[in-house]
């Protein structure tokens, strides 16, 4: 796959889809080789595989603008954006499925890029494709590339995560600096020049979450990645669930200052901006300090911070102490700030 | 669900894409209260199962155009089709993820019928919706819907099926008409009014296949559904990965006199043309019979019908008997017959 591959076009056409000789094509020179495994080696409608433990499901589809950008692309982003989900049920992700929808036009060069990102970032992130589909649109009934990714992963033993198990001045700890991702995306659309360069924080995090459920086990009580929506509107959904308030101190969220700068240039509330390579957690008071130490101590969590607390006052409520001290209420996100942002 | 339900829009907007409060209510007031189970409540980003066998996995995602058509709709084809593709590897479809992909502008009242399609073809198919995403994309940049769904099913017991066990002689028995889900398609998007109706035969073939397994066990060799590509590229697909022949009587494959009509007027080789309701199964001669015959008993298999053998002679090729007498090499479609089929 280091050299380009011939598959004799130069861009996809709707006969890749066809499901006949030029898709067999398509999939034995690009996808099969790329991927294979003993699963998808099966060449069947669908594969076969044995867990040991519960299982958790969890789907995505991935319909970024543009493709590729500054800290990857929409082929890492849709293995980062599903293994995290599956690790935020409290689980070692290990299958992927990998369904494309190609506007036809679409460069094969491109293609092949995009599935190469996936082969490295599935790889990172222990997981193996295992089964897929490959459809063609039209010019102009799509947009270069949409990727559907739908995860398994098996249940860490120790997990017991949930909303139920929350309580008063359970804390709620960050793993990394906000807003990157959208930030990322938004100056790569736009044309933006920033002073200097925002990447997309797009990652995997099971690794970090599988180390906090070996040494906390059901300890922690909640994971949840504020993607779209960002930070404000996650916490505003825990919030609504748990039926308690959240409270946060603005200057305790993490966020690099180009992305704070770059935010405010633009009129945008970091809060609400997607992030790839985030998570939160909630734990109580007393093992907050040794969950931070050890976040801090992985690659994935050097800038983890504590950013606040659930409390009984204002139930369903999100509250944030701002950096000069007023308080205002945090809503979540209505309407669409950055569409397309994964 | 059976009166209109008011999301206070009449088309979907980008922000019902966004993650935040538009994408809430959209989910609140349609998806979660449509399918409504125990896994989805949770509203998690993923969901947690739990299976006594090994489990089928199978991806799809439909971009079929238009998007209702005589015999079903896309949604009843996302079901059908990933429940159908979870049984050909002889599983007990249990679970769907759902993934909607939705052009801005979609009328809210069609994704409405859409989702309560879904419901009806999961309750008659015996599965469950677990998790589920939806995105948005801006007018142009999609197709009013597409949709995704992963399928999860337990292995059948009795279930053995493998390319290895197939041998010279053995019996190729397909259970329905052919054909018929392309020539709706066609006849819908051009305009055809044809003598007659063509219905698609989009339906779930899980019951069917559970019946065979359980009678049969690991009798049965083989079970495909001729999708994409119709009959004769899963025939010509088989062929290859047996490295043996396959050889067919044209007068013996099922298929209506109207939609063989349909075919001749629009030259079309119903070979190629796309299936939804059907299947070929594999079997040992001495049990060929018994096979058919439930089949015949089964509502999915009233037409089935053996359509011929493998054979040592003319290794990955397939070969047909026509009408007059004549022998053809059946070739795998090349390009795209009929784009956007499914």
């Amino acid at each position: 796959m280091e050299k380009i591959v011939d598959i004799g076009f130069e861009t996809i056409h709707l006969g890749h889809g066809s499901g006949g000789e030029l898709t067999r094509n398509l999939l034995d020179k690009i996808i099969f080789k790329t991927f294979s495994n003993p699963f998808l080696d099966q060449k069947h409608d669908g594969s076969i595989v044995e867990f040991n433990e519960k299982i958790a499901i969890s789907t995505d589809s991935f319909v970024i603008t543009p493709i590729f950008f500054k800290g990857g692309d929409i082929g890492s982003l849709a293995v980062h954006g599903t293994v995290n989900d599956v690790a935020m049920c409290g689980a070692i992700p290990k299958y992927l499925s990998l369904a494309f929808i190609i506007e036809e036009g679409l460069k094969v060069s491109d293609f092949i890029k995009i599935v190469q990102s996936i082969k490295k970032a599935a790889d990172e992130s222990g997981v193996l494709i295992i089964t897929g589909d490959t459809k063609v649109v039209e010019r102009g009934k799509g947009d270069k590339i949409f990727i559907n990714t739908t995860g398994f992963g098996e249940m860490h033993s120790k997990a017991n995560i949930s909303i139920q198990n929350i309580l008063e001045n359970d804390v709620i700890i960050v793993n990394s600096f906000i807003a990157q991702h959208g930030m990322a995306i938004m100056s790569d659309r736009e044309g933006l020049e920033f002073e200097t360069t925002i990447k997309s924080d797009s990652t995997n995090l099971n690794y970090l979450v599988k180390d906090l459920l070996d040494e906390f086990g059901n300890n922690i009580k909640m994971f949840r990645d504020p993607t779209r929506g960002g930070l404000g509107t996650v916490l505003h959904e825990i919030a609504n669930d748990i039926s308690k308030g959240v409270f946060i101190k603005e200057t305790d969220i993490p966020i690099e200052k180009q992305v704070a700068a770059a935010c405010e240039m633009l009129g945008l509330d970091p809060l609400y901006v997607a992030n790839e390579g985030v998570f939160l957690t909630i734990v109580s008071k007393e093992i907050a300090s040794e969950v931070l130490q050890l976040m801090r101590n992985h690659s994935k969590g050097k800038n983890a911070a504590i950013i606040g607390f659930v409390t009984n006052n204002h139930p369903k409520k999100v509250v944030m102490e701002s950096s000069i001290g007023g308080k205002r209420i945090v809503s979540p996100l209505v309407g669409e700030q950055l569409p397309r942002i994964c």
